[in-house]
């Protein structure tokens, strides 16, 4: 006895008799193409230009892994060394360790640019005072700047490409221009806080049009391909159940139910 | 516009005007006893006994935790690492990592049972020799029996502890006496492979009546009592990005594309 | 070559060659009590008084299920549509829509309980002068007061299975206090919002001693049971692939690549 | 007190003070290249040829979405629609439902498709009669061929595509040559059982050297470019747990515990 539901409604992709659709754009004319084109389409509704693709493929390469220790990758292999049955429940697993703290910083990072580049036009004032009203706040409130800062106090060399990239191609706008005027103003009024990832990767997709969530969602679609790599590797390499890792108990001493 | 859809039917939990009910008792009811009554009734569809519940117990506890560097417990802490966000999502991480390596053998272990018993009225023959036949099968085919071996070569104590309480409430029956006459068997034949919880929960699990699946779920039922108890401790007690797994490369040297 | 690791410490749960120990409770000496026993040692570091165990089987049972048309009950079904390789990532997917707004308002209205407690204490004012306020605040801010508040607006029934029981069992304190102020301040400055069962749930657990992040945690254990016996029957009882979610595409018609 | 463990091996990535090395190659210089070859990187340890990457391309485009109502995506938006506390939960849930039945038959295809060729260098016979083997042998145990078959009687545009490129860039190799017999014999044995996207990217990922895994991580690939943009649709478009399944009891009467 069928029950009248509402369809869920999406403007993303279709499939019809007539074929598969993403974005209006037929999937077999989609496939002759870059596969970052599919991943811009989708997500801004248009198809890149040719800078716009390279900038988005310096991003996911960027992302996509820098070793088997952080919390992403080594959360897959241990899902891979007690679960074998399932491929995607490695990846998952792995995806769960992303967030504000690992991997997901350029989420609040392209937050803080909306914010500053929308009260430069409202009050009229430069990217660069808005930036250092930021950092002020930041101060105040005791908060971090998601996007600034690195364990190790060197400079990231992903940075650098990023930038010189978006310049290159003209990508470079009010994200780039925020960002570094709130690593500029940091420094002045905190102490030396280097750009990171986060922060560049969070510059260079608000000038290419994303929103804010596209700062998890895009790090996601990079690290993916780490992930996949990595699990790969787990599987063929390495025997179920040989990660032990080292615990020590500082509890209650033993003691009985009373 | 609405389009009809064919509703989900189930058979465990509905609520409509007159309350919430599952398996058709009232939910306020159940909640006057014990959670276990009910995680016994969601599965098998009716209420237990005094000794069936003290079995479930028994087993869920047995299964809740034994040490935070397991791969599900590591897992979860990873996530919670990396991700502060979401304290469901620390715990799925920590299921993710349970598997037929990992606190999932239970769910072999028990349609070994199953088929055991089957060949064993089918065929007219003991359970002993059901056994041995099992037993001399994963000898051909060099399979591991599912519920049997330790890594350390001791007994577990809850597995003595199992068996009494099973046969103190009268609920012992063809599970408990199929993996016992099975780990003689493979005493004979193979070496001495004691039985483990995993196997001491399956035959627990076949005699109250649950399906090979069963071997994981409730595992996981139990499990996540300590799950949740590992992410409370990780969010309370550790900075987000405490954790460094360290690694080794030993692939490709530097090289440069040429 | 191995490295020298910094052992993750715990203070819930080891192993060693004396056995294993939850919270310096041999596990053997646990499994002879009722699961309920060990959710609440491992949360709270001490077991539970007889009134203190009944509530929280309460709490338990009232959150197990109440359909599989909810987020949590579905996404685990459709997992196990796609995926039939492994049950606990069905359990994990349907985990993973426990937020905020499924199943975790609890852990909000902990915080407020915490909070306002703590105001009345600190400024020497009536627990219903520290609601009275809090309800103030959410007008003010135009933010909900998590833990109140029905769909269809009538009374769960759950609410006052759990109070009864909290005051028979001499449970009931400030939590309950405090919740119940909230509802009466809210329909007197608001509109009649009837508390629903996250904020019963969070009123018991506060009483109980645990922190705010169990409203989810606890919230997690016990749908954990529903969410297993779904599963079990999605996979007994339908065939992979038979969910399909009606979809209408609203987006761009079809275009062609220029 | 640091305790000695042994260091995860990876031939994958690493990062030191002198930068971050994917299988060797400094991301800096990848990050000037498409995201498909680090795709084919990370998972190939080599650099793809121009007609390799546009193939990875046309893989990875062909499956990353076809609509919101498949059970990656739907699944993904339940998490969303209860849990938005966290991207990558709903992410990870939308993975969770990709198996062997939704998107995951190319690895049981491209184990096939090993298998048979390694048949037929073995037994010196042609892939032809490998193939038509390898449908007696489904045949007669009553198996279903992974990479055959549409639930709709219609041919898949995207596998015509996908093997149209392969021959223009000379990357058809034996992979393409078995599912084609496949298909043939098939056809001759069974029934018209047109070869699906599943049975094209195993043919595809096999003539590129990928391992079976590879038929669900690289599917997993694609389809995250779809997840994420279904995911941020779902934010940004749709209130909190706006989504009703429905549902139909059909089990036990209202019954009393006696």
């Amino acid at each position: 006895m069928p029950i009248p539901m509402e369809p869920w409604r999406t403007a993303i992709a279709h499939s019809d008799q007539t074929g598969i659709w993403l974005r209006g754009y037929d999937i077999t004319a989609l496939m002759a193409r870059p596969f970052t084109d599919t991943v811009f389409l989708l997500h801004r509704g248009r198809l890149p230009g040719e800078g716009e693709r390279q900038l988005l493929d310096a991003v996911l390469v960027g992302v996509s892994d820098h070793g088997a220790g952080a919390p992403s990758c080594a959360a897959a292999r241990l899902a891979a060394s007690g679960n074998r049955q399932s491929l995607s429940a490695a990846i998952a697993a792995g995806l769960l360790a992303i967030g504000d703290e690992h991997g997901g910083a350029g989420e609040g990072c392209m937050a803080l640019i909306r914010e500053g580049v929308e009260e430069s036009r409202r009050d009229g004032i430069a990217i660069e005072d808005a930036a250092a009203r930021a950092v002020e706040r930041a101060v105040q409130s005791r908060t971090r700047l998601p996007g600034l800062g690195h364990r190790v106090h060197t400079t990231d060399p992903r940075v650098k490409v990023l930038f010189d990239l978006a310049r290159q191609h003209g990508v470079a706008g009010d994200g780039v221009a925020f960002v570094s005027a709130l690593e500029r103003a940091a420094a002045g009024r905190i102490k030396t806080l280097p750009l990171n990832i986060d922060g560049a990767l969070a510059a260079i997709l608000h000038d290419l049009g994303f929103d804010p969530p596209a700062g998890k969602l895009i790090f996601i679609v990079g690290r993916v391909a780490g992930l996949t790599a990595e699990v790969a590797e787990e599987y063929a390499r390495e025997k179920p159940m040989r990660i032990r890792i080292p615990v020590q108990y500082d509890g209650e001493p033993p003691r009985t139910i009373e």
